[in-house]
């Protein structure tokens, strides 16, 4: 079986052979195509960047791997920002000795990922070190987004707004912890992993004010950052949050509760009160969104808190996530 | 002595800790302090991008460390592109246990050369892996620029140009591997690691027709490149390269050839006959284009080699670089 060689990272003959033979051969486009050491792309008066590294492990798991993820993470971090992804760079760090297989498994995800989410990758760069001096593979994605009239963010954000999310809870955290601890379920979870640009297009309307994909940290953090940047509170109701019951299961057997658990597909949205049925509706409608709920409110008081009512009617503040409980988990 | 620990890369209290006492401290602007999933930037109807990991080994080197580097690198692929850099993303994967006294030696280079080159870190992401998982740490940094009236490329080059370099060949190669080695020479090699935007912006003018960085696979490999885009050969004149006799004499002693040693403060200069003279002059009028150098020219036969002319006359082909001599020089 053929592996990555420290000569693949040399910027020499294998990386070019690697560059034509893989990167090409799946990715190619006319910007890519440009082979300069910069790629010219069309731009607009205002732009959307982000980045982001994946050191996720394992590399391969229910419901996707660091390729998918790669560019879905980055993807639905211009689509929260209410941008339109339209270009995504490519950098992977290999560990001398990866397999070329698992590699090329990877490359073709990332070309079905960008594919189904309309964007394209415009340029790349590949590093090889020592065995041992990484673990496989580690994927950076800078992307850009083009601007549309989508006033949202957390300065939007007012008392009274209704607090949705477009689905089930820490799908992705006990999926990847399963994978990793070896752990059986009845019905296996499957990480959520997925570009959430479509679904956003499908229910962005004027009255919605702010979104955030809950990713590492989960709900709960994130929640914590835009109270704390609005200077409002959250108000979340127990009964109401999405939990698939595997997911419960898993979390009650392990001590882990699902609010601090990573997704990467789902988008908490901030939405004005008249709004908030009919964004919850168009929602329901796409199939990323079947689970979608609405899970809280926005209130003034408890300024930059996050406030959770059990069944009881008790409530208990919820901080941001201490410690690292699951480590790589993107 | 504090060190990094998994949960600086958790998403959680400690990410936002590092953030606001490391990065915002020293990195701070109107941009990076916008502080959502995706920045906003003023754009361009044309955008150049480029993307860059780096994995120096060792971190420190005499003339810059990886912090410095990674501003370099990715700000002079979009100068020798013809585009003015503006933006940087930087993304870090550091390794459990890395001491933050170096990580803030490395962000405090960081905003030194980004002030310096006039750019700014817009966004950014940090990860966390386990010990033994990385090498201390690993930069991304992916760089957007605007596009000038500069029509430089490969399909611009023709027959009977002339190519410059902007300085000495090979210095940040042997400055590395002396480091590594703990070789000691007479007159340190001092790494050429700068932002080469400033004196690209000082020699550039009508007849200059595509300009590249000699990084990983030297001089020699990147005109390979050239000659294979542009359907020509390069037909260069040893007699004429300038190497510093430090660099001359440890390549003597390790059998190494500076042609294809890296570099990262450099440029190759593809020029029309008529503009070589008053290009040269300017370049060698900037601080960083004192050593600059005509080195050879562009020839129609042999499309697609490099040709080394020795003293005496002789031809030899230079190919690409082969194999990896001096792995994680960038």
């Amino acid at each position: 079986m053929e592996r990555i060689m420290m000569a693949h990272g040399s910027g020499g003959r294998l990386s070019h052979e690697l560059i034509s033979t893989l990167f090409q051969k799946y990715l190619g486009n006319s910007y890519l195509d440009q082979m300069n050491d910069a790629t010219v792309l069309p731009g607009q008066a205002q732009i959307a960047v982000t980045t982001d590294s994946f050191v996720i492990s394992p590399l391969f798991f229910r419901g996707g791997n660091i390729g998918k993820l790669a560019v879905c993470g980055t993807v639905n971090d211009l689509a929260v920002s209410g941008a339109i992804p339209q270009f995504l760079t490519l950098a992977l760090i290999l560990e001398e000795g990866f397999p070329l297989e698992k590699l090329e498994r990877i490359i073709q995800s990332i070309a079905g990922t960008v594919s189904h989410a309309g964007v394209k990758i415009v340029c790349g760069d590949t590093k090889v070190v020592e065995r041992g001096s990484a673990d496989q593979i580690f994927i950076n994605t800078t992307g850009i987004g083009y601007r549309m009239e989508r006033l949202v963010g957390p300065a939007q954000i007012q008392p009274g707004d209704e607090i949705l999310i477009t689905g089930t809870i820490g799908d992705h955290g006990i999926a990847i912890l399963s994978e990793r601890e070896g752990l059986e379920f009845q019905t296996p979870v499957v990480s959520d992993c997925a570009p959430l640009n479509g679904l956003i297009d499908a229910f962005y309307q004027p009255g919605v004010k702010c979104m955030r994909d809950p990713t590492r940290g989960g709900v709960a953090t994130t929640l914590n950052e835009l109270a704390q940047q609005a200077g409002v509170s959250m108000l979340l109701e127990e009964v109401n949050l999405p939990v698939l019951p595997s997911v419960e299961g898993a979390c009650a057997m392990l001590g882990l509760e699902p609010l601090y658990l990573a997704n990467e597909g789902k988008a908490l949205v901030i939405v004005s009160p008249s709004a908030a049925e009919e964004v919850l509706k168009k929602m329901k409608n796409h199939p990323l969104g079947r689970y979608a709920a609405r899970i809280g409110k926005v209130q003034a008081e408890n300024s930059g808190r996050v406030l959770l009512e059990t069944p009881l009617g008790g409530k208990r503040i919820l901080g941001m996530l201490e410690g690292e409980h699951l480590p790589r988990i993107c």
